[in-house]
C-alpha cells in the first residue's frame, strides 16, 4: 500500500450480520489485519487497485443488523466444522468477534417471512411497524454506529437472505410516488427500506443479494439526489461466474449453444430459504438472464435449478451441461462441476466492494457504480453480463482513478 | 457479403490433404457453397469480419500433399460412421471430392517417421532425397496448382500429423545459416521444408500443427524478406481453448490455482501418432505453456496428458481438474469434461485462417500475423495466451481493416 | 443356439409401435436375423440363457398399436440423424419395416391426454368409447394378428408414453370390483385396459412403462385366474440401473449416504411428455423408491429430476451426485454422468423380456415373473431393487430352467 | 455386541505406524472406544458380523514399525488441516496417542529406497543388515510387544508405502528355496521379510499394500506349515472399489466395454512415492487386472494412471471414463469422479480385517483368507474381482461362522 494513505475511519454496516458471509468477513478482516491470512480472492489487493488510495483493513469497523439471535460463535463453529474457517483464526480473534457482535442490532423482518427457529422477536416486532417507523429505527442504528465509532463514513451492505419475490409496484417508479406510498403505510420489501434508509442517512449502499434493494427507479432517483454511489444486485460468486466466463468463448468462436442446463445444490441457510419457491423466484431470474444477455439466440434452451441439499452445508456444488453445435452441424458438449464455499467466495467480494464504494464516495461519484458490474449477477445499470467485458471496464476505471 | 467483393481465385494447399481435418474442410466448403450447411463455427461469417472484403467460398480451390494413399472416400466414410459428416453432404458432393482428390500430390515423409500401413511409397522416396531436392519437388507442386487452376494466390496450410520432437538447431537461427545447412544436405523436419518452400514460392503459410514449421528465426527472416504474412502454431480447438478462457477468470478474481490437471483422450490418426512419446513431446509443451503464461505462479502444479483411446475415433474427450484456493485459505475445485469432434472444430478455423491470411496478403502485410493469436496454442510472436485478450486484438484488427 | 429348438411362431404386439423403442426393436430384430448386428446388450444371447429353448429371432413377428400416425420411416430417419440407427441397417430392411407398419392399428388414447401434432383421430375416437368397447376393439386387433400371422402365441408389450398420474382407485382392489367398474363405464387408464384385454385374450403381458398396467390387485388376480405370466413396471435402462448397482456398494461398505441427487435430461418424445408435471409424477416415484429400498436410512436426502432438453433427442444424459460419510465423519462424494441412447438401451431388454415371457408361458408359469425384477425400476411383486441381487435371482431361474 | 464376548487382549502391529492410515486407525479406535465416533465404514459393526465373537475395540492394543521419525502429532495435524481428523477427537486422545507412539520401533528400509527428509537413520542401518539379521530384529520387536502388553495374540498389518517393483525371483517359489536364499544373504523386499518374520513368530499377517508381502508361494507354504491365517494384497478403498462394482453391471447387461480409462490423483506421501515410476509399477498392475478379470474381452482398451498432485493432500480424486457399446452398435459413455479421503477409507478396513483375522486365527483357520477378497485389489488366492461376488462370499463365511 502507498505510504500517503488518507487518514479515515470507515464503518461497514452488514445487513445479515450473523450469517455465514458476514462471519467470514469478520474473521477474514481480522486475519488480514494480523497477517494470519494471505489476501487471496481480493482483487483490490492486486494491481491496478493496490496503488489506489483505498481504505486499509485497519481503517474498517464492522457492525450490522440481523433478524435472528444465533450467536456469532455458533456461525463460526459451523464454518470450522465445514472446513471453511480455520480454528486458529477463530481462536485468535474471539475478542474482535465479541466487539463486532456487540454492534449487531435487531433488523426488520421482511413482511412475507414468518417465524423460524432462532428468529429475534424484536425483528418481527420491527417488521410489523409502519414503513416510516421501520426506516426511522434503522436510521437510528446507522447514526449510533457512526457516532459511537467516530466514523467518517458508513457503508451499508445488504447480505441478507433472499426475500419472497414481489411484482413491481407502481410506487417504485419515482421517488415522490415512493415516499407517498411510505406515508400511506404501504408495505415494502425490507431490502427497499434498508436501501432507502441508508441513502437518506448519507450512506452509500451495496446490495449483494438478489432482493430488490435500490434497483427501483425511485431509489436510483434518490441516489442521484443525495449524491451517493451505490451498487448491486446479487453477488456473482460461483456457477454464474463460470457461466459468464465460458459463454463469451462460445460466442467468440461462433459455436451455437443449443441448451445450457445448470443445476445448483447448496446446504446452508441460503439454500434452506431458496428451497421455498417464492423465495427462489427472485434468484432464478438473475441466473438465467445472465446467459441470455451474452448468447443472443432465441432458440437456445436454458434451465437453472437450485436445490437444497443440507449435507453440503456451505459447499455450493453446481453441475452445468452445455450442448452446442459446431461446424458441419455436429453436436458437442461441455460439462462442468463447480464445488466451492459460497461464503468464502462472497466475503472477499464484500471487502473489495466496500473499498471501491468508499473510493467512489470519496471521489464524489453518485448513482449506480457501473464499473462494479463484474461483481454482480444483475448489475445496476444493466449492460453485458460477459465477465471479461465487465472486468475490463473495472480495470479501465481503476487506471483512470489512479492517474 | 458485400456486393463489391473483389474478383479473385485463391488456392488452399493443404499439407495432410487426406486427413480428417482436410476432409471436413473439403465437404464443409462444398456445403457452404451450396447452402447445405449453416456457417456455424466460422467467425469470419460474423461481424465485424463479415463486412470485410474476404475471399468468398466460391473463390476458393483446394489441393494438397499427403504421405498416405488412403482415399478421401474412405476418410469421409469414417467420419460419417463417427457421426461427424452427414451422409447427405457426402453424397451430394462426390464429384467435388473427386476433383479435390485429383489435385493431391505425394508429400515428403518426415525423416524420423517410419512406414505405416497405407504410406505412399513415393512420399518415403521424396523424404529420403536431399533437402534442396525435397524443396524443389514441393515447389513444383505449388506451381502446377497455381498454373492449372489459374490462381491469383496460393496459401499453404499445414494440417499434417505431429512430427517427432527435434531440439533447436544452430542452423535455425538465421536465414543464411539455414540455407547453408540446406546446401550441406543437413536433414530438417518436413514442416520446416514445407514452410521454406511455401514462402520462397510466394505463398503465405499457415501452420495449424504443433510442428516447428515457420516458427524458427530463419523463416521469420525469410517471411520479412519476401514480404509475406504467415501464422501458427498449433490450432487451439478444444481443451486448451477452454483452459485459456477459464484461467483468466481465476486470475481476474485473484483466486490462486494450486493444481491444474488436464487429461486428453482421442482416437483418431492424430491420437495414434501422439501415443508415441517422441511425437507427443511437441504437443504437450504447447498445451502446458498456455496455462503458465496466464497464471503467473511458480508454485502452481500442472499436468497435461494425452492418451490414445481408439474407440473414441475423432471424438476428443478431455477432463480437467482445477484445484484452487480462495479467501480464508479454503480449497475449492472446478472440473470440466469436454467432448467434441476435433476435426469439426478445426475445419472452420482453417477456413477462417485462409480468409484472414488472404486478406493480410492482399493488404500487403508481412511477417507473423499477430492478430491471429486466438487461433493457436503457441502463437507466433508470443504474447498472452488469454483467449479473450487475443480475441479482442483480432476484433481490433478487423475493425481497423474495415475502415 | 441349441439344435433342438421348438418349432413355433410368436407374435410381439407393441403398444407404442411407432415410437423410438419399437423402431429400434424392429430394425434391431431385422439386423439380428441377417447377422448385420452383433447381439450386444442382449442377455438372452449369453449363457446361461443361451442354452435354454428360447424363441429364435426368426420365429418372432411384430405388430402393434399406436395413437399417432407418424410413419416408421420418419422415426427411423430421426434415429439415423441422432446417430442411433445405422443408415445401412435401415436401407437393408425397408421391406421388413413396411410389413411391420402394415400390422400397426390405431391404439386407444388415454383419457387425460389431449390432442398433439400427429395424433391419430381414430385413437381419440377409440379413447372416448366406453371402457368395455375399448377393450373389445383392442381384443379384435390381438385376434386378427394371431389369425393372420398364424401365431402360436401373442405377447403384448407396453412401450407407450408415460400417462398422467392417477390415484389408486377402489375398483382396482379386486377383479370383480374392477369388472363392475368396467360395466359402470368408469374411466380407466389406457395401460390398464390394454393389460386387461391382453390377459383376457390369453396374451402374456409385459409393461415396460411407468404406467399402472397390470400392477393393480385386480389384474394380479386375473393373471392367476387365466394362468398367464406377466411382468413390469418401468424398464430399468440407464441412470436407475447405475444407481441400483452403486447403492449396494455403499451399503456393503457401511458408508452412509447423506444425499443422492439425480438430474435426468432427455429430448425425445418421452422427454416432451415428461415435461408435463402430471405425466412426470408417475415416473419420479419409481426412480426415487429404487434407492430407498436399498439404502434403508430415513435421514438420507434424495432428489430425482427429469428435464426436457430437446437438443439431446434420444440421448439421455444424467448427472448424479452422491454425498456420503465415511469413517471419522469425513464427507466424501461420488458423481457420475451417464450418456446413453434411451431407445438403444431399451430395445434389447424388450427382446430379452419377450423371450423370457414366452419361455415362462411355455413352462406354464403364471402370475408376476419375479425373476425379471432386474429389468424394472418398480418390479411387480416388489423385493429389493439391488441390481445384483435381482440379477442373481434371474441367473438362478435360468439355471433351474436349463436343468 | 454379544455379552458372551471372550476375554482376550490382541495386539495390532502396524508397519508404517507413523503414516496417515495408521494415524486414522489410532485416533479412530480411540474415538470408537469413547463413543466420540459412529462406527461408519466398519462392516464388522453391521450384521451378520456384529453377532460374531469379534475382538472388541477395548481389547485391541496398537504398536508398530516405521522408517521415518515424523511424530504422530505432526501426522494428526496434517489430517486435521485437510479436514479428515476432527480437532476434538485429536485433542481428546493425546495421552492415548503418546502411548501408541511409545510403542513404535524403527522399521527396515526397503533396499532400493534411498534417503528422504525425515528418514530414521536406524531404519537405513537395519535395512542394510543381512536378511536374517533384519528378520531377527523385527521378530524381537514383535516379541517385546507381546510380552510388555501381555497380549494373547499379535496381528501384523502392513500399511507401508509402495516398494519399488521387483521381478519374481526363483527363490520365492518354495519355502526351502526361500530360506536358502536368506542364508545366502540374497536381498529381499522388506514386505517379504516382514511377512516371513510375522508368520515365523506366530503372528497372522495382513498385507494392505501392493507390495509382494506373503503372496509368494514360499510364504503361502509357510502359512500352511505354521497353521496361521493371512490375507492381502492392496486394499480396495476407492476408485478400484467403484470399478469392481460397476464393471459387473456392464457384464450383466451384455454391454460391451470398449475403453475404460482411469485417472487417479493424490497428494499424500503415498502419492509422492507413486510419482516415481519404479514404485508405481507395483500399483498399476493390480488396478488394471481387477477390471480384466471381470470383463473378459481381449479387445477392451484400458488405462490406469496415477499422478501426484500435492495440493490434494490425502484427498484422492479419480476420474474414470467408460466408453461402451450397446445394442445397434451405439457407443455410449459413463464417467465418474470419486473424491474421498484415502486414509479415512482405509482405516476402517484395517479394523475390520484385524477383527476378521483374529476370528480366523481363533477358529484355527490357516492359509489365505479367501473370504476377505472384497477388501483387496489383488486378493490372495485369486478369484473374481467382482465386488459383489466377493462380498457375497464374505457374508456366507460370516453366516457359517455365526452358526
Amino acid at each position: 500500500m502507498t505510504s500517503e494513505r488518507r487518514e479515515r475511519r470507515v464503518g461497514l454496516w452488514l445487513i445479515g450480520a450473523r450469517g455465514s458471509i458476514a462471519t467470514c468477513v469478520a474473521y477474514g478482516l481480522a486475519g488480514l489485519r494480523t497477517d494470519l491470512l494471505d489476501p487471496i480472492g481480493l482483487i483490490t489487493a492486486c494491481e491496478p487497485f493496490h496503488s489506489l488510495d483505498l481504505v486499509g483493513w485497519d481503517q474498517l469497523v464492522i457492525g450490522g443488523h440481523d433478524v435472528c439471535r444465533r450467536d456469532l460463535t455458533h456461525s463460526a463453529g459451523e464454518l470450522v466444522k465445514s472446513g471453511i474457517l480455520r480454528q486458529d483464526l477463530v481462536s485468535a480473534n474471539t475478542a474482535e468477534a465479541s466487539r463486532f457482535e456487540a454492534r449487531i442490532r435487531p433488523g426488520i423482518l421482511d413482511g412475507p417471512d414468518v417465524g423460524f427457529a432462532d428468529m429475534d422477536p424484536k425483528s418481527a416486532e420491527l417488521g410489523s411497524l409502519a414503513p416510516r417507523e421501520q426506516v426511522a429505527a434503522i436510521t437510528r442504528d446507522f447514526e449510533e454506529f457512526r457516532a459511537q465509532e467516530n466514523l467518517d463514513r458508513v457503508i451499508v451492505i445488504n447480505l441478507s437472505s433472499t426475500e419472497v419475490f414481489q411484482r413491481e409496484k407502481e410506487a417504485w417508479q419515482s421517488l415522490p410516488e415512493f415516499e407517498n406510498a411510505l406515508d400511506r403505510e404501504e408495505n415494502q420489501p425490507a431490502s427497499i427500506l434498508y436501501a432507502y434508509a441508508a441513502l437518506r442517512a448519507g450512506c452509500p449502499h451495496v446490495n449483494f443479494t438478489p432482493n430488490v434493494g435500490a434497483s427501483i427507479p425511485a431509489l436510483a432517483e434518490l441516489a442521484e439526489e443525495v449524491g451517493l454511489p451505490h451498487c448491486g444486485n446479487d453477488g456473482k460468486t460461483g456457477e454464474t461466474l463460470v457461466k459468464t466466463a465460458l459463454a463469451p468463448m462460445f460466442r467468440a468462436r461462433a459455436l451455437r449453444v443449443l441448451s445450457w442446463q445448470g443445476y445448483n445444490m447448496l446446504g446452508n441457510r441460503d439454500g434452506a430459504v431458496l428451497s421455498d419457491p417464492g423465495h427462489c423466484e427472485s434468484k432464478l431470474a438473475n441466473k438465467d438472464q445472465a446467459l441470455r444477455s451474452i448468447l443472443d439466440d432465441d432458440e437456445m434452451h436454458t434451465h437453472v435449478g437450485i436445490d437444497f441439499v443440507p449435507s453440503l452445508e456451505d459447499w455450493k456444488t453446481a453441475w452445468d451441461y452445455v450442448h452446442f453445435e459446431g461446424f458441419l452441424g455436429v453436436k458437442m458438449s461441455l460439462q462442468f462441476t463447480w464445488s466451492g464455499s459460497d461464503s468464502a467466495l462472497a466475503a472477499p467480494l464484500i471487502l473489495d466492494l466496500a473499498r471501491l464504494t468508499e473510493l467512489a464516495a470519496a471521489r464524489g461519484e453518485k448513482g449506480a457504480m457501473l464499473h462494479t458490474a463484474a461483481f454482480f449477477k444483475s448489475p445496476l445499470g444493466g449492460g453485458t453480463n460477459d465477465f471479461f467485458a465487465q472486468f475490463a471496464r473495472l480495470i479501465d476505471y481503476a487506471e483512470a482513478a489512479g492517474r
